[in-house]
Formats: structure tokens, sequence, C-alpha cells
């Protein structure tokens, strides 16, 4: 019946090949090979590159550099990984072997047309509709599995994005799991490679959450400190109620999300300090923080390793940390400026007439319509002038005189 | 050219009838009208009925009585409307009067096909598709312009949705605007109809942020402490640097939006602790509280009046308050358990005996595997029972006399 020899049929072929050219045209108008700091509207960097301008990173465009790997595609993983695709990450990993569901609705990211297909590839379609930039890597799979961790471990190994990098072939390894077992997993395998990751979890009842820094060697491995229960040997599984399903909030995972990827672009672009732990307990708006150093009776042997290695190593970092003190102070000294320009206090070495005038400008500078509430300090009457302070001493010799007459008296 | 005479036509036209009939039954499938708590995977609201099975929350469904205001869907508003959609909520009201940017694409909520729509149509688009449920209303207007502040007026005032409520025709105002002046207006607008409402905000430099529950006449106005330089006058735009655009990360804008959404849903549903300020500093993950009193010389003549009803009404709720804790204690007498279960120590009065039990069968409680590292508190050895300690005294009468003897000595 479809005969295409028809004068209609081929002006519908046409209509349809134009829709399709305009909407790739429309998709094409988004790719961008490198970060603008242009300040225009049409720029979906501007915003991003503004952090360098505002003094918060110094350089933003090495994001484009990275590889971060996404171990659970849920409530929190899928939030984490549009985020870093929106900040313009170079290379995101995706792994997951569980399908959207209707129940997962009431938490970000996943859409209602998208039920029934893998989390992975319904990640992919919205991700790469959002910032085709980033290069994506999905593995459907389970890496609790022989053949799963195998994949897993090789994936992360992969140095083709970057082969200039030192280590893994990934930055950061970033667990979004839901279960004790497979957070051991991620634990094993970044144990074995020596590679940085970040934990992170929401409670059953979805009001807390928590992430975590995990240095192998440096800091507490996942095994280093097990909770309670486990580390008595009882099984995980027995612990789950038959037929209790865990609540969830899009509001508790949106904010652990938030506070994880937040905590990787520190990380990666090197500002601000890097949390080790950070809770989250919603009821009362409290977020503990805390350090763990590593277990050196854990039971992973990986971990051990990492322990020794990281004890060796010392001599090293303490030669690097002191060469980059050192050509800091150098190269503070020889542009003049002030040693620690950074420090916490603003603390620098100021000429007393230079800082009189600086106090004494510091009145001039308010803005128009603003006065002084109270008098400055400079401004209060000055306490009467007493007698020993009025005696001008020239020298050490007058006032050892002035010393030996007190004493006569 | 279209001639729908053809048989080739009609069988074009029924396929695209029946696509559209398809594409509307897949939609269809996600129209839920009552809060299902089956555990099922086909169940978009079980895990939030969860809530109540795990006892956080008490009756969940009540969210669908409530109407909340987003005014400005930008990178916070847009990100809290998704998550109110998500969570059941019964009517979402919008506010924005600009359009989605490429610029917007390093935050959350937006997609690159939506650039050039109504940031409110763009809204309604794609929350309607989450939820069909939750019943939309926007509004593309400036609320700081006189007929946008009417029409602005008029919507919260409306009370079809809830014609049984008191106050105003919505629950809570969620201020998620950018600008000082926007601020004003909403807190305007909220005095002056007696409107509980939040605030937030993101820093210009994207590291930081804040919510704030403000109560008219209870808690400070957005005016009862404004910013020293708009208390003096300056105009806001005088601020702004020429050429300077402001950063922003989806993380930032995703942690405080979620914060936001937490505080919306714990005072609607009334569980845990409403934060009256919660702040935000990322680069250091510092996270400070207060609480505002309002000042009794604010500029803002609504919120003096609202704080003249607030003071006038200390009787009545002082009267409701004292009824209430009369009813739980008649009602605890009755049920004969402890009269606070609910505070925030667990302290009730318990019998010597009970408590003793109670402390002994713990040690029981423990899992299997599981033994105490310490010995408990109960098995010290005592310390030996003094002579003072040793003796009986029966009654008054026996002390003053012990008493007499020794100052008789």
């Amino acid at each position: 019946m479809l005969r295409l020899t028809s004068c209609d049929h081929v002006l519908t072929i046409l209509l349809i090949l134009l829709s399709l050219y305009l909407f790739d045209a429309q998709k094409s108008r988004f790719l961008f090979h490198d970060m603008s700091a242009e300040v225009v509207d049409s720029n979906p960097y501007s915003r991003l590159m503004a952090l360098q301008r505002m003094g918060i990173v110094q350089n933003y465009e090495r994001i484009r550099e990275f590889s971060v790997a996404i171990v659970g595609i849920g409530g929190v993983g899928s939030v984490a990984a549009e985020m870093l695709t929106r900040c313009g990450l170079g290379r995101l990993l995706l792994y997951d072997y569980d399908k959207v569901e209707l129940a997962n609705m009431n938490r970000l990211f996943f859409r209602p047309e998208q039920v029934g297909m893998t989390k992975t590839d319904a990640a992919v379609q919205t991700l790469s509709d959002i910032n085709p930039d980033v290069v994506l890597e999905s593995y459907t799979l389970n890496i609790t599995t022989v053949q799963g961790f195998e994949t897993f471990m090789s994936s992360l190994k992969n140095k083709t994005f970057c082969p200039s990098k030192e280590g893994s072939g990934v930055d950061l390894v970033l667990s979004c799991v839901d279960n004790y077992e497979a957070r051991m997993v991620v634990n094993q395998a970044c144990n074995e490679l020596n590679q940085t990751w970040m934990e992170s979890g929401v409670s059953e009842d979805a009001v807390s959450g928590h992430i975590q820094l995990l240095i192998p060697g440096e800091t507490a491995c996942f095994a280093c400190a097990p909770p309670l229960v486990v580390a008595s040997g009882v099984d995980e599984r027995t612990l789950k109620r038959e037929g209790v399903c865990a609540a969830s909030l899009p509001t508790t995972m949106g904010v652990v999300a938030g506070l994880l990827v937040q905590n990787t672009l520190k990380f990666l672009l090197k500002f601000g300090h890097v949390s080790p732990y950070l809770g989250y307990s919603s009821l009362k708006d409290f977020f503990p923080t805390m350090a763990m150093k590593p277990n050196p009776h854990c039971s992973n042997a990986a971990c051990l390793e990492r322990q020794k290695d990281y004890i060796l190593a010392k001599p090293a970092r303490d030669a690097v940390a002191k060469a980059k003190m050192e050509a800091e102070a150098s190269a503070a000294a020889a542009a003049d400026v002030p040693l620690h320009v950074d420090n916490e206090w603003n603390i620098s070495v100021v000429d007393d007439n230079e800082l009189d005038s600086t106090c004494g400008s510091s009145s001039g500078a308010l803005p128009e319509g603003l006065t002084h509430e109270l008098p400055s300090a400079d401004e209060f009457p000055k306490p009467p002038a007493s007698r020993a302070t009025d005696t001008t001493i020239d020298d050490l010799d007058d006032l050892r005189r002035q010393l030996d007459a007190l004493n006569a008296d």
C-alpha cells in the first residue's frame, strides 16, 4: 500500500527529513568544545567559569580532564551524575544493574516514561541530552558478582581518556549503593587500586545521611571500622524485615548528592576544605563531622598493604611539603609581598605608618549615605597623661638613674 | 496537495491517532488518585508512605491538602518545585517572568530543548509529566510591578482548592528569588496576609547559601534586620558591578533547595524540628543556625501590625497550650503511660525496681556473637558502706534528736 512513487509521499518524507534535520540542528547548538568564560545567556559555562573570576577556583577548565566513576545510579547516584554533567566533567562512568520503576518517582532524576529501561540507559539518555560534551560510559552489571567485579576493575584501570594520568584511569570513585555488601566490594576494588573514593548513604527512615572520603592507607577504609552488627558476623540480609520497604525522600537524597558532589569538586579542583566525613541529620538539622585514621588491625589485607605504603612514603611526602614551603617563601621574598597572603586571619607584616593611613581611610570608604553609629576607638577622649608617661626618657642610662632615685626614696 | 480521500493518507492519519492514543495511555498509567501504601514497584508513593510505617510522619497523605507557592523558578525554586511534585503535594503555585537560557544549564532541572520557553511554562511541562496528580498553577509575571503584585496577592488569597482553610489560600510561600527588591515584595505580601513563608538564597560566589523561616509577628520579618548597605538607603542596583556575572553551582543550589523543602515538609507534616534559620557554608561545610525576634522598630508597618496581633493573642495561645498539656496529662493518666514520652531526653517517672530489671535485660538484648568489652557500671565493686549511711533514720524526730546530740558535743 505504501507506494513511494506518490508525490504526496515524497512530500511527507521530505517533511520528516526536514524535522529530523531541525531537531539535530537544535541539539548541535549545545555542543561546546571549549569552556568559554564569555558572559552571555547562550554560554552554558559562563556561571561556572565565573568561579574563577570570583577567586573560588584557580582553573575551572581543568574539570574537562577528570574522570569520575559513580557506582549505583539510584536516588543519590543519579542526581550526583546530573550535577557533574552540568558542571562539565570530562568523563563519567556509570554502574548499575537495576531497572527504573514507578516506585523511584519520589526521588529526583528519572521520569515516568523511562520506567522499564535500565537505570544506566535512562541516565545516559538524560545526561547526553543535557550536556553532550561529557564522555559517558555505562556498565549494566552487578559489581558483587565475579564477572561484574572483573569488568568494574578493568573499566577503572582503563587509561585511554587521559593516558598521562598517574595511578588508575579515574580520578575519583563515588559509591552511591544501598547495601553493605556492595560498599565492601567498592572498598576492595579501591584498596587494590590505591584509588581515592567517596562513600555516601541515606538511612532507611529517609531522614538522615552521610558522605565520607576514603584515601587508601591514609584514612580508615570501609572495613577498618565496620558497623557493630556486621563486625559480629550477623548476615546483613537477616536485618531486613519481611515486607518492609525503606522510606525515601527527594530532599534528603538531593542534599546528600549535593554535599557529595560539592566535596568532589573541592577535591578535584583544589578549593576549600575537603570533608573527611559529613553527616546530615535532618530532624534537627545537625551536621556532624569527624576524621578516622586507618585501623592497623583491619580485616582487609589490601588496606594493610596501603597502610604500609603510606608509612614508607612519609619521608618523600615530608620532602615534597618542605620543598613546596621553601619555594613559596622564596617566591614571596622575590616578589616582596607578605609571606602568607592566604592565611586564615589575613595576617601580614605592615608598616606602622602605612597601617595608620589605612585605618584613617576606612571611614572615608563607607558608601554614600552611611555613617558610623558609634565613634571609632581613635575618637574616644584620651586618658589624661600621667607624670611617668609625660617624662621623656631618652636612653637606658636615664631610665637607670630614675630607677635609682626611686629606690633611694 | 493534501487530499484526505487517498487511502494512504487515511492510513497515515490512523497511525498518528494510534500513536497519540498509545502515548496518552502511557501517561495515564501514572495517574494515582489516592496515595496507596502498597509495597510494589508500580506504586510511586510506596517510599513516601513508608515514612508513616517508619514512625517519622503521623499522616503522610495530608500532603494532598496543602498548597505551596514558589516565587522564582531559578536554580533553587525549580528544584524545590520538582521535590514537592515528587512528594505528591496537593497544589503548587509558580511565579516567574524570566525565560530559560543556555546559561541556566549549569543548574539542575531545565533542559537545553526548553531554551526560549518561559520558566513557568517549561516547569509546568516537566512537572506535569513527572506527577499529574499535583495541581499546578503558573503565573508569568514580575511581582515587583504594580500589576504583578496585585495578581500575586489575589492568587495567594484564592481559597478554591481548600475552602475550609483558615487564613490565605496557601499554606506556605517559598521565596527563591535572586534579589533584595523581590524579597521585600514577598515580605510585604506575607506581612499583609499574615502568611508564614520561607526565604532562601545563594551567595554570588556560589559557595554558600541559607534558608530562613518567617512567621509574621512571631519572628523577625525580612525588613526587621536589613543588610547595612540597604538600611542606609543605597540602591541595590549600584552594588552590581558592570559585566560581572554571578557564579552558580548545581551542588550549592541543590543543597539549599533540599534543605528548604525538607524544612517545608517538617513544617507542613509536623515532624522533627523546623529550623528558624540554617546557613550552608560549603568551603568549610559549616551550617550555622540562629533565631531572630521581630524588631519593635521595624520599618514595615504591616510587620508592626502583626507584632501587635501576636502580643494580643498571647493569653489565647497560653490557654490553648495549657488545655493541650492538661488533655495530654489526663490521657496519659487514663492510659497509665509516662506523661512525656516524647520529651527530648526521654525522661519519665519509672519505678526503681522496674528500672533495675530494664537495665539488667539490656545486656541480654545484644545480637548473637556480641559481648561487652567493658563491665557494666552495676558490676563495679560497691564502696564500703559508711557509718552515717548505715544508720537507719526512721522519722524526722529521730533526725532532730541526732542533730541536737551532735550540737551538744
